[in-house]
């Protein structure tokens, strides 16, 4: 890919120049030293996949109305009553454990933005699928393509969202069946960050495919450049639209997230050992299939797994249960080799208040101890996801940053020993001036952008800003100075036109 | 201890026996069955256990004019050098490890409030020590002996804190000399949970010891009735206030947290290794103090670490390197085989904002996770200490119930493992009304007293309240629903007495 002639002023170039040369000190994804934590033992797991395989043989999974599955999983040795198949003890996992890759490379449209999904790797992607979005200034409102662009756009300069994500909120303005080519037009030209594609149909994944074609250049048979969202309709059940899409992609070697989407409770048993069996049989039967459309398709292991209020059967977030459900898959997903993906920072807050900061405290924290590679929503995630807050956007990506710091440890070197300080140090005697304390301050501690640690009088008189006011001014002076990245004007022109023709090619539907 | 003879009507009464019968299922104490979460390796620990010993035993501990503990030190073997205390390698550890218990039981006024600390326990303790207190209605302001007793009350009211605590806030309205007598008489009277004592002078400590005698009935020499907070002066640094109390608690059997306070950077070395080596070795000879007191006398190993904005040397709180901290203090105390203190949800946040809740979020599941013992500053933090939230008490208490749920692990029972379910439930079907989720959806999650989780528009039409807001009517309905727990007449008699001489013997210290 040649660079695009700078059009610009001198200045603004330089800038941006300057800007990208910043950003080649962050490090493109998280990596995790810490072991991930564990909260039940080797029998309980094992207890679970024997649990999963009797469902898997004993109860199948539906397929529905999509009989080149159907086809496929019976060449595979596999039981097919209707659309139910049913999987002899061991098959899933033997093709997965055969043939998917235990980790892969996403590629960015900047190489230097390349991801690792699996191992001790882990991406953070922003907020999926909201139609609403809200900020303090406008309140709450459908989104819209200029919503889903500033999203994009505060993503790409966000340094700890390593993913430029996909339906990052849904654009309500633009027709149903023509919003994704607008989407994903603004991910690769508004963003250099790896990206989802649309999983709504398999046309639209195609045009997905054929939009990356043109940005990165060429085949992608050799390299995966997109990471999609293919969910179950728990319980125990898959559909045409999501296997459509998966099939489109497992085809053409992009990686798909084969995730039970479950509230315990309604789409399974409300128990954390109940989900589990179920959601690994789901996620086994999904992943295996995409080997059988194309072998080492990269795939990723998917949960989406919360609690209810049994009282209203609302979703619930940020609670113990749904923790537990995250390091119980996400040990499983290790046991099976395969990259996870769950977590984020959900909430069922309507609002970016301390409910909103405790509930996506109680889920990241969780997200990462449990080794998540994948973490959808990692940002922004407002009301149970029917909205992203702009503001919420800011705050959770600086809790990121402290997550990649967390999960680098401690540090055990003779410098972070720091002997030489407290040999010398005076009792009583404070450690600001020693020189240990002068060669370290500068990286010592991770440093917040929204946290407030002034006096309460320096914070009166700044007129008492709460989290969200000040994450408010964060993001609108973001898109303020936010500069695209480069991009050949050719390979621009190219996409342009092919999302032209295609919209030519269908009436609107308007959703 | 006699109960009183009901002097109210029979309805209050029978509240009052209704309340404290639905006291009976709620446990007085958390009992973790997760796994601690360890960040290194024995080979980490081993180093820093090495570290704080080269630390004794070369550079020592000042204990600054307190002339008895060089006494009793030099009769133990140390080199007593001023007031600079060296100990030969191992002398501090020893003198635990034979005398120290693992754990104890505190007792509260009624029996069933006690509590066991150490091991698998986890006992939660609110604010303490801020001079300020705030909530929506009037805003931030000086502390009262009425806001104490408001936080008296509230917290004998939150099922999940488990103990009373101490200087829950400072009533600064009441002279210095004498507000320890009312603080421990609120904590006596207004509630049966155990409580700590003063520290600010041996004599306020000795009438700690003498209102419990009143209000326990008799001896306490062979029962804790008080765990109280004895801060070092880091670094490498016990003063005579506080050695005066801790000596004054050894002697009678109660119990002293050892503690370091401890912000990286000012009181240690900026890294997380140099400040565990030496905190390790101040809280080694602390505890050890104790117990050339008197041999058995019950010790917490006590550590508050945080980081600093080293931009403005302002307290952070809620940070990754706090976070780190208290994991490896806790393993360390493991190792030593004594209880453990630390966390709490702590915030630099002036008001119970998203920030508020995202660090007392990132401190509290750690503390829960490291194995910590007993946790002060559990409910109502704010501000770095300088302010209780009556808001944040109520809001960080729900999540102490999580904390419950979450140390309780994975249910992995027949019944947790929901087969009879899974086996049954149609694909594409919810359990909601299944046989197995009937039978369990009353205890299947926590139920926040807090969250939100209504659609947009119910909240809407509710005002749009954040978490505050609601905190703000729950706290203000407790205090009006609050009922005395029961006391024996004479006891408060003898209590109001004994305060009215001890207020009668001194003047009044303004502060």
């Amino acid at each position: 890919m040649t660079e695009t002639k700078p059009r610009r002023s001198g200045g603004r170039a330089a800038r941006q120049e300057a800007r990208s040369q910043k950003d080649e000190s962050i490090k493109p994804y998280l990596e995790r030293k810490l072991k991930p934590v564990e909260v039940i033992d080797e029998a309980g797991l094992a207890q679970i996949e024997d649990n999963a395989e009797i469902i898997l043989s004993e109860v199948g999974i539906a397929f529905q109305e999509f009989p080149s599955a159907l086809d496929l999983w019976r060449d595979a040795g596999a039981d097919i009553d209707g659309d139910i198949v049913r999987f002899p003890k061991g098959l899933c996992r033997k093709i997965i454990t055969d043939f998917a890759p235990a980790s892969y490379i996403q590629q960015g449209r900047s190489l230097n933005r390349s991801v690792m999904i699996g191992g001790d790797a882990t991406v953070f992607a922003p907020n999926y699928g909201s139609p609403f979005v809200t900020d303090l200034d406008s309140g709450r409102r459908y989104a819209t393509l200029q919503d889903f662009q500033n999203v994009v756009k505060l993503t790409y300069q966000l340094p700890h969202l390593h993913h430029s994500g996909g339906t990052v909120v849904e654009p309500v303005d633009i027709p149903v069946n023509k919003r994704h080519l607008d989407m994903i037009y603004a991910h690769l030209r508004y963003s250099d960050k790896p990206l989802m594609g649309s999983v709504t149909a398999p046309i639209r994944a195609q045009d997905s495919i054929e939009l990356c074609r043109i940005a990165f250049g060429g085949s992608l048979d050799d390299r995966t450049v997109l990471t999609s969202l293919i969910n179950a309709s728990s319980p125990l059940r898959w559909d045409a639209t999501m296997l459509g899409a998966a099939t489109v992609y497992a085809r053409n070697n992009q990686a798909c997230i084969m995730s039970p989407f479950i509230l315990a409770g309604a789409m399974s048993p409300v128990t954390v050992a109940g989900l589990a069996a179920q959601a690994l049989a789901e996620a086994l039967s999904g992943m295996a299939y995409c080997q059988l459309v194309r072998k080492g398709a990269p795939v990723i292991f998917g949960t989406f797994a919360s609690s209810m209020s049994m009282a209203t059967g609302a979703p619930t977030f940020g609670t113990p249960e749904g923790a537990m459900a995250t390091y119980v898959m996400a040990a499983l997903a290790r046991r099976l080799g395969v990259p996870f993906r769950s977590g984020g920072q959900l909430t069922s807050s309507k609002t970016p208040d301390a409910q909103a900061a405790y509930e996506s405290a109680a889920t990241l924290l969780p997200t990462m101890q449990a080794g998540v590679n994948f973490v959808l929503h990692a940002a922004g995630w407002l009301e149970g996801g029917l909205s992203l807050s702009y503001e919420k956007l800011i705050m959770d990506a600086d809790q990121l940053g402290m997550m990649g710091v967390y999960a680098s440890g401690v540090d055990m070197s003779e410098n972070g020993q720091a002997m030489s300080a407290l040999r010398t140090n005076p009792h009583g005697q404070h450690f600001l001036g020693n020189s240990h304390t002068l060669q370290n301050f500068e990286h010592a501690f991770y440093r917040s952008t929204i946290a407030d640690n002034n006096s309460f009088e320096q914070w009166s008189e700044e007129g008492s800003p709460d989290a969200a006011r000040r994450a408010n001014s964060i993001w609108k002076q973001m898109l303020n100075d936010y500069e695209a990245p480069k991009i050949d004007e050719a390979v621009d022109e190219e996409m342009l036109e092919y999302i032209a023709i295609r919209k030519d090619s269908e009436p609107d539907e308007i959703g």
